[in-house]
């Protein structure tokens, strides 16, 4: 449903507009006013009859027209009233900047869904309440009470809080940093984060999306959302609080690792979402993707009058990964019969101290027809000869006449380079005062359209026996237990493709001799309890066991000792199980996130996993491209394709296990939880082992 | 030797001074005029009479007095004739302004040891060439062609970038932050880094020294005397340059994660100088140490009148695992008596959207007293009603009542905050404009703090055989021998009180098997030659063989095959050695650094060091505690305490392995390079082996 209303009213009522100049209500409609809303503008107060020369109504019915917007500023309790004489008059959209619901307790709470109840009998949307309100600078509409109108440019911003997007407008107002739109959602009964990225993403002002959230109410929804958004539009998010609530999340095992923080994380890795730091970082991104095309490559070129913030620059490239261009000696001879003979020609090239306007032009001119180059950085610092404006002039000139690759700009300084930040500015050049912040900036620039041009996802399905599992896991649910036991949870894996180690359940020494002779030497002998999760940390795992004699004084040492240290756990035996001999052991997981859906984990093995966290995640369901991905976003990538002489494993084999998985999880959302660890590989063409298994259900 | 005549000038003799007002010397003369230059100010230019109103002199020895200082802006042909007239006069401080020496080549190169062999027979001290000039506001010396005079105040600044200078006194000057002195060092052929810095850290005026270098000449006495300074005063360096560096020095195993980069960061980590990443983070952190005490602990309160940047205060100060107080009840019972109710009196305080300047006033004295409290961050966004003068006021007041705790400010916005940003700075409360700015900060504070209070440096001697040591590599030295053998390795690393393997070489597979029928088995084979580095690599390491037939069938394997992989190696023979079995491999390692010297390291050894590059480093000599803060330095540490009930080993075992090997380096300066690995480690109370060496020798 479009928020059309809401972003290009023809006419706005404000209930409780004041001539107050210390109320709220007289801030609005004064803001408006200032903005030059051009529409019909409705102050609506029963205590006035004008206020600011405008005809005053004492309620929404009598004013006669149905307003396109309607604001409210009125106290809380008299909201809902209000509401219902919205409803009938036929208002579709309705701006709450009222606070005292939701965040003040039990009393607000129900006003607040009394607001809700009335909005969805009468079809209104709602934006708020709790919020500073909505800003449309090309509209000439600001219905808040956040400051003045700013610039019109393309940043869409929505923020979770007001207090927040006041600071935002105050320092845009500064430097002049223009918006489509400026929406802040409060406590989101109704118009939540989704529809309004939504929204921006279908707005032709907006290039790029902003925003500042604490929660994502539909993760799986908005994933899907921005994903498509992100195609043609960045989607830059400031997302808080996630520590603490990483911290609470951890639970178990891959919980511990994949908390709610891990999924907001991959979630915004699958639909593009550009995660910002600071505010700071997250106008600097805003800035260039709203100003700049992106870039085809990620080679830079870095033109400079000074040496040292030329070295800056050139540090943080390397540093950040991304690409020197390499001039052709075309360019460089280019460049030499213009710039004096101490300058240097190569990147970074060095204009010297002297540089006036002339001698940027020209070599950013040269260096953007290299076509080694993709990005140009031009960096000044303001010396005795400088020419701050010319040059900024200059360098607009140059990328007027060459619009397609990327140029920022980085003068270093404050007063001598004001009236050049301005020039760089309306010529929608994006400046930076320092080095680093503009190459994080390429960086930025450069990893999204690795990500556009990421191939078309496709999510292959194996042929696997369903059935067998809904029976498996209809059977745990019914007689409600959350832990599959080892050999339910190979059964399913098995049904889902995966080979399982050789084995059997033993209740005696003689038997587990007599499984061990069948099964053939070494053989790993595990005790089998449900109550022990972890069953190293208490000795209920013994490697390695040579002969009948081995096994069976193991089956009597665990039968003795572990009973003395978990005297609580019901041991039912121990099981006998076929020594797998891989190469390598890795894990593959999954944890099902509320908000997220299932989040894929893949690391190193064994009790590795812990200590080196080094551990990739990533929603289900997996493309083979986002398989391999997984597994070369951890260090453990290089040990795998073998080093030093050593064999590597087969890493398809590994990819299929992480899809398979995947097709498993998706297919079952019951499963709640799943690590395959050690899931043993060996080298290419040898089928890898689930060696064992955790795996947890309940009712969806 | 004291720059006291650079700081502190009584006369001041600018050579080149002109009334021309494109040229450098004019801008030098008319900025120490502009400055209020107490002292007596010389022009010296043979082609004017007065210049701006002064008395002008054709050439030094004519002045008839003998300036404490003399700046040079002639031409570079003309410097060296000046010099010698300033010798010859008694002049002793020199700065250099002038450009064209050894940074355009052979023949600048030569005038610029012109100069400094003058200066040296005449024992003047000289500042440059080429370079921006020196600034000194409290004594009013703008002796420099960067701009106006800044504000005074205790940041002491070095720059080998003197365009890099000028646009930090841009910036400065536009935001009011104060210097003690700023120094422009240029070519540096006499003062440079060591000086300047040791000078500062002599200066009263500076309370913290920060800078820019692309090098340091010395790295050994400027980490020794940078460590003795930091004890008092924090120095905050940018060194550029670093990545290619880096990855030009990368040359062996070990080299090639111990970089000059690595060696620059090890000796920063000694000398607890403070590594910043951008000019914005250098001054960020210098005006918090030059305005506030170092906090105690690493507790923060945060006071905030908006959600939102309260929970980004929050988020940050957990990433940063910095401690968040706990505020006592007493504490909350004060808050409580004065904030609202809806006021959350819990850290973050949030004192409400609406709070004027009396609750921040409150909660700040309130959150002052309580003892969990270390550091205070106050966050304010201009909201309606927000009085952001008076919170600054107060804030101040507050820090004036109760100086001890370290105080600093997060006002985000610009228009609305300008005032107030002027009351903070000029009360010494350092003011970000984002709270993960101000939490980096804080960081890199707790962090000094902690540096500060490590326990005084006592290197342990261990007694050891250095004669043996001195005789095996003098051999080497006298044949002209850089890789020192295995067995002649494993005899040094046996003099100085490591465990290796017993083995011994077999030229056949016959007496290889004997030798392993007397070591007993299993043993390890491995081929022996000089020009094999990497055995492993073409087969040439087969471990766990059990008895005389597996030995004999390795033997003639090895001698079949590897000849066939490097033909042009020469092959003296197969090492028979004993296989240790421990719990672990670590690797120990030296690389030696030519500017900062011996460089340790210590990380998971085997084929795994260089897959998870977990390692890390510290420059020799090693006290036992630094030691073990390598070892707790690794993610591998854990893993080496015994994880998931495996067993775990002697962590001081390997921290005296370290300080042992570290003794060694210390006492031969010819050990290029030394790598243990694996150095095979086991349960508490075993004695670690230094399975495999390698080591390079070269003559001091």
């Amino acid at each position: 449903m479009s928020l059309e209303k809401f972003f290009n009213p023809q006419s706005v009522a404000i209930v409780g507009a004041s001539s107050q100049k210390t109320k709220v209500g007289y801030e609005i409609l004064h803001n408006m006013i200032q903005a030059g809303f051009p529409g019909k503008l409705y102050p609506v107060n029963n205590k006035a009859d004008v206020i600011e020369g405008l005809k005053c109504f004492p309620d929404v019915p009598s004013i006669g027209d149905v307003p396109d917007l309607v604001v409210i500023v009125v106290p809380a309790p008299v909201v809902p009233g209000i509401m219902i004489q919205c409803g009938k008059v036929g208002v579709k959209a309705v701006i709450i900047i009222t606070a005292g619901f939701k965040e003040v307790g039990k009393d607000g709470l129900a006003l607040e869904q009394r607001v809700l109840q009335t909005a969805i009998q009468y079809g209104i949307r709602v934006i708020g309440p709790n919020c500073l309100g909505l800003i449309a600078p090309s509209r000439h509409i600001n219905a808040s009470f956040g400051g003045d109108l700013p610039a019109v440019g393309g940043i869409g911003y929505l923020s979770q809080s007001g207090a927040l997007l006041a600071a935002i407008l105050d320092m845009a107002n500064a430097s002049g940093i223009g918006f489509s739109k400026l929406v802040s959602i409060g406590n989101k009964i109704d118009v939540n984060e989704l529809d309004l990225v939504a929204a921006l993403g279908d707005d032709d002002e907006t290039r790029v999306i902003a925003g500042y959230l604490e929660s994502i109410t539909d993760g799986n929804s908005f994933v899907r959302r921005a994903e498509l958004i992100s195609n043609t539009k960045p989607i830059l998010l400031i997302k808080s609080g996630g520590t603490t609530v990483g911290a609470k999340a951890a639970t178990s095992h891959t919980g511990s690792m994949a908390g709610g923080e891990t999924a907001y994380e991959a979630g915004f890795e699958r639909a593009g979402i550009i995660r910002c730091n600071s505010i700071e970082q997250q106008f600097n991104y805003a800035e260039a993707f709203a100003m700049q095309p992106l870039p085809v490559g990620n080679n830079v070129v870095i033109i400079t009058n000074a040496g040292g913030p030329g070295i800056m620059a050139a540090d943080a490239i390397e540093r950040e990964g991304l690409g020197f261009a390499k001039l052709t000696q075309a360019t460089m001879d280019k460049l030499a019969s213009f710039l004096p003979a101490a300058a240097n020609i190569h990147n970074p090239i060095d204009v010297l101290g002297d540089a006036l306007a002339d001698r940027y032009e020209f070599a950013l001119d040269a260096a953007l027809d290299d076509p080694g180059v993709d990005i140009a950085l031009v960096v000044l610092t303001p010396q005795a000869m400088t020419e701050c404006s010319p040059t900024a002039e200059a360098i607009v000139r140059i990328v007027r006449k060459k619009p397609q690759k990327t140029v920022l700009a980085c003068f270093i300084g404050a007063q001598k380079i004001t009236e050049a930040l301005r020039i760089l500015r309306a010529g929608n050049i994006p400046q930076y005062f320092s080095p680093e912040d503009a190459v994080d900036v390429i960086k930025a620039m450069t990893d999204h359209v690795r990500w556009q041009n990421k191939p078309k996802r496709v999510v292959k399905l194996f042929p696997v026996n369903r059935h067998k599992v809904e029976i498996i896991i209809e059977r745990h649910i019914r007689q409600g237990m959350r832990e599959v036991g080892e050999s339910d949870a190979k059964e399913i894996l098995d049904a889902y493709g995966f080979v399982t180690p050789k084995g059997a359940l033993a209740t005696t020494p003689e038997q587990a001799a007599n499984i061990a002779d069948q099964i053939g030497y070494p053989v790993v002998l595990k005790i089998w309890s449900q109550d022990i999760i972890h069953k190293s940390d208490v000795g209920g795992v013994k490697l390695g066991l040579r002969n009948a004699q081995e096994v069976m004084d193991a089956f009597d040492l665990m039968m003795y000792r572990i009973p003395r240290k978990v005297p609580q756990a019901q041991i039912l035996g121990v099981f006998v199980q076929q020594m797998c001999k891989g190469v390598r052991e890795v894990i593959l997981g999954m944890n099902r996130d509320p908000r997220f859906g299932p989040l894929m984990m893949f690391g190193m093995g064994g009790t590795m996993v812990e200590v080196m966290k080094d551990v990739s995640f990533y929603l289900a369901p997996l493309t083979s491209d986002e398989a391999k991905q997984m597994l070369m976003g951890t260090r453990t990538y290089k040990m795998l394709q073998g080093v030093r002489g050593e064999e590597g494993v087969d890493i398809e084999a590994i990819a299929e296990g992480l899809q398979r998985l995947s097709q498993l999880v998706t297919e079952f959302p019951q499963i709640q939880e799943l690590d395959i660890n050690p899931y043993v590989v060996g080298p290419e063409g040898t089928v890898p082992i689930a060696v064992d298994a955790r795996m947890s259900v309940e009712k969806e």
